[in-house]
């Protein structure tokens, strides 16, 4: 995690993150019924070592998927239109998101970040960009969070294909990222809910 | 659909049914945002004839998930244990879902249909079943609807397997039906989200 303080907002470790509701145990679970295993921690760090170095290509898939839907558009932009300045430093974070992802370490420290990143989506969208996020819908609605597992998802295959000729092994590490972001997408939906629903 | 009357607590197409707060246009968005097109709605009928057949083998191997995790189990336990007559009551819509989710129709009343099957989830989860249900936790956390999106798509493979010889075909319906389990997981957050979150 050195290039750090490059990446605008990005504050993974930070004491200022917010304590995860979540439990070690809830986590556990959470694992369980999932079918997350030591395997797919295994598998994501192989993933890791592929996609990392491709990470501004995959940006750009992802990113020209959201800018071909003016809907997934909207939330980056204000009633001007799109704002640049607001998407490239949540790219940055985005980007760093895919290592991240690969290395995590679902202890209580990697737990509190995703009640950040929940909280950015829901509880304070436009805080932590500022003025660059400015005049900016106030929340992402959860359903498109959700949707996009599958696209995020789908979309990372060719990549990890450039790296590993192995079928089995591209398969392994693909199931493996499936889950990590269903993971996610799961726990991100935790400051949505109604009390006691999540 | 002509086995409705035979199962407990089915209700496809009732009037009774809860009208989604979902507009078409909303689904309409949705799908886009999940890849999900017209190619998936065939697959899924494809993958009905295989899977449709095999219905009880495939849901042996869900309930024996379920089973052997306490804390999914707990969901239709009352404080002297599992409820037998709970679970089998649910077993047979669970089977029909099956179906349902191969041959969806993705218009109103199939989006009013996910909306009761959302709000049997939580906001009225011991109703339906009445005196079958007594004792057991008042809601599902939604958390583990949303991680067993996982196993539902993982292990259906091999029954996509025994039906089809072509790996993209069985690759194709593999892939329809994960999105089509993600938008129904997504659609059944709605009634667990704060006003305007979802």
């Amino acid at each position: 995690m050195t290039t750090q303080s490059t990446i605008p907002g990005y504050t993974y470790g930070s004491p200022d993150n917010p304590p995860s509701p979540v439990s070690m145990d809830d986590l556990a679970k959470l694992e369980g019924a999932l079918l997350f295993t030591e395997e797919d921690v295994q598998a994501l760090r192989n993933a890791g070592d592929i996609l990392v170095p491709q990470t501004d290509a995959i940006l750009d898939v992802w990113y020209g998927f959201v800018g071909s839907h003016d809907f997934l558009l909207s939330y980056f932009a204000d009633e001007e239109g799109p704002r640049a300045d607001y998407l490239s430093r949540v790219r940055a974070r985005f980007g760093k998101w895919i290592e991240d992802t690969c290395r995590a370490t679902y202890d209580e420290t990697w737990l509190s970040y995703q009640q950040e990143i929940a909280e950015r989506h829901y509880t304070r969208k436009n805080q932590t960009d500022g003025g660059a996020a400015e005049g900016t819908p106030p929340i992402i609605n959860w359903r498109y969070i959700n949707a996009l597992v599958y696209p995020i998802y789908a979309t990372v295959r060719p990549f990890l294909e450039k790296g590993e000729s192995d079928p089995e092994a591209v398969e392994r590490m693909h199931q493996a990222w499936l889950k990590a972001v269903l993971l996610q997408s799961t726990l991100w939906a935790l400051p949505y809910m109604r009390e006691g629903a999540w």
